[in-house]
């Protein structure tokens, strides 16, 4: 397996396992669980496929990818109580799983030969889509649109990474590496320092 | 018909019967219903042609299926103050919908020869993400993630049959009979006897 | 630029302009005020292109659709508190993009040759699906079901417009023209003086 398809497959993995810890705190059952986990996992990529018409999409060509996420669920429906805070081990594992889809995702459209918006906009969607679905499905507020925090910002920091490199004469396995490494960079500094853009202000009329 | 189109047919209507009776609880008017009708009963069948890369989908190649959950939606606009408890029907409706649908999408997959994990697949994604769209779409609980409820169970253990029963050499109609049956059985199962299976359960930390 | 190639970015616009002010009253930062504007944007005409089987998407074909939401985020990132009421100028605004993108979905489909039933879904689709995402994202109840308002009858309205007017022998621009009109007027009538149609009536039992 090169470097590649790992980060490919530890994107389905860690997201798998934030799905299936967001499952724990909706206390479903081990079915939930691999539901949530599965969704989480390849839901942005599978957008991202859709989107780009590769055929079939990726866990179809290959369904080991469910069970990947399938095994992150049991992993996490008999270990989630060890976790001190679920959230704070969601907050860290899908700042993870953010940093590899977006790596992976942004690759993939460039490997396609696609322009530098579309990569950019594929890496965002591959890291994002996931996560938002779990969000959006479990009732939680979306990370994605959590006030005051850096998301969508290091999706789209680290894809255009993958999106400029070339310019740059860097190898693809640097560039990927170089991705991942500022998508979580940013984001574990929006998490533990409170990295952030300034957000919009005035008081928002709820008329 | 054959039995197969035919089965194919009840799931869209009998889920867009769900989608309607949501949309009385959200006291829409008949356009609304119709909507509500139309995303729960080919939502889950939409997804599953998406991802099969099959063109065109189901209810663009064949209308009637349109026709068919706005016959459902002006039925209950007219009717729905008849059932005693509209959330009993629904629940009961969505129960033999999400077995006509995952028998319907399972066979899909397994008359284009997909393999046996992405049998499972479609069956659960054509049974189950109708019902989450309408869901998350009125803002209700979704049914998927009713804790203490077999839901993606039923479909993935109906939907197994369909990818296993090939081996015993069963005829297509009766794998999509016991698959469809063994749907519905265990979903009333749990709806009437409260059939479960273990729920994670330590207290979810919500910090 | 034809005037439809004129509509077609001209509902990108006016639908980023509102999920940028739905941004606005989340108070997100810059990045998330571009999220919001894209998916609003451009999700109907995505879902749209991946039913219809157009490859590329239409904003993969032509990236400037992202350009154009993007510069919607913006401007309504640094003007959003000139509104008098955020809501008020979301609502109208909405009404006008719901009419730009019914019509110019509508015609995308009548010009791949799709029969009426299809138009008049294609085009709803397109005028109602990127606002829907915009408020499930959001956590605001959706447009689309706000009770006692005509919304998809809009959309419907002006997409049958386009569905039937091939009919009467009128030329596409007309035609395009025409379905905007009418789905405006009909949503404008809707939020100005109450037009309506009647609602499902009896309570909702909750139980």
């Amino acid at each position: 397996m090169t470097l590649i398809a790992w980060i490919d497959h530890a994107a389905v993995l860690v997201f798998a396992l934030t799905g299936a810890l967001v499952a724990s705190r909706a206390q479903l059952d081990i079915i939930g669980f691999a539901f949530l986990a599965i969704l989480t996992g390849v839901g942005g990529g599978t957008v991202r496929d859709v989107l780009l018409d590769r055929n079939p999409v990726f866990w179809m060509a290959d369904p080991t990818y469910l069970g990947v996420a399938v095994i992150a669920a049991f992993v996490v429906f008999f270990t989630a109580h060890l976790f001190e805070s679920r959230y704070k081990a969601i907050l860290w594992l899908d700042a993870a799983a953010l940093a590899f889809a977006v790596a992976a995702g942004a690759n993939i459209a460039a490997t396609l030969g696609q322009s530098a918006a579309i990569v950019v906009a594929m890496g965002t969607v591959t890291g994002c889509l996931g996560g938002l679905m779990r969000d959006v499905v479990a009732n939680e507020v979306p990370l994605v649109l959590k006030q005051g925090e850096l998301y969508v910002t290091c999706a789209v920091a680290g894809a255009s990474v993958m999106a400029f490199a070339p310019m740059l004469g860097l190898s693809q396995t640097t560039t990927v590496l170089a991705a991942a490494a500022i998508t979580f960079a940013l984001r574990a500094g929006s998490i533990a320092f409170g990295w952030s853009l300034p957000v919009y202000k005035s008081r928002p009329p709820r008329n």
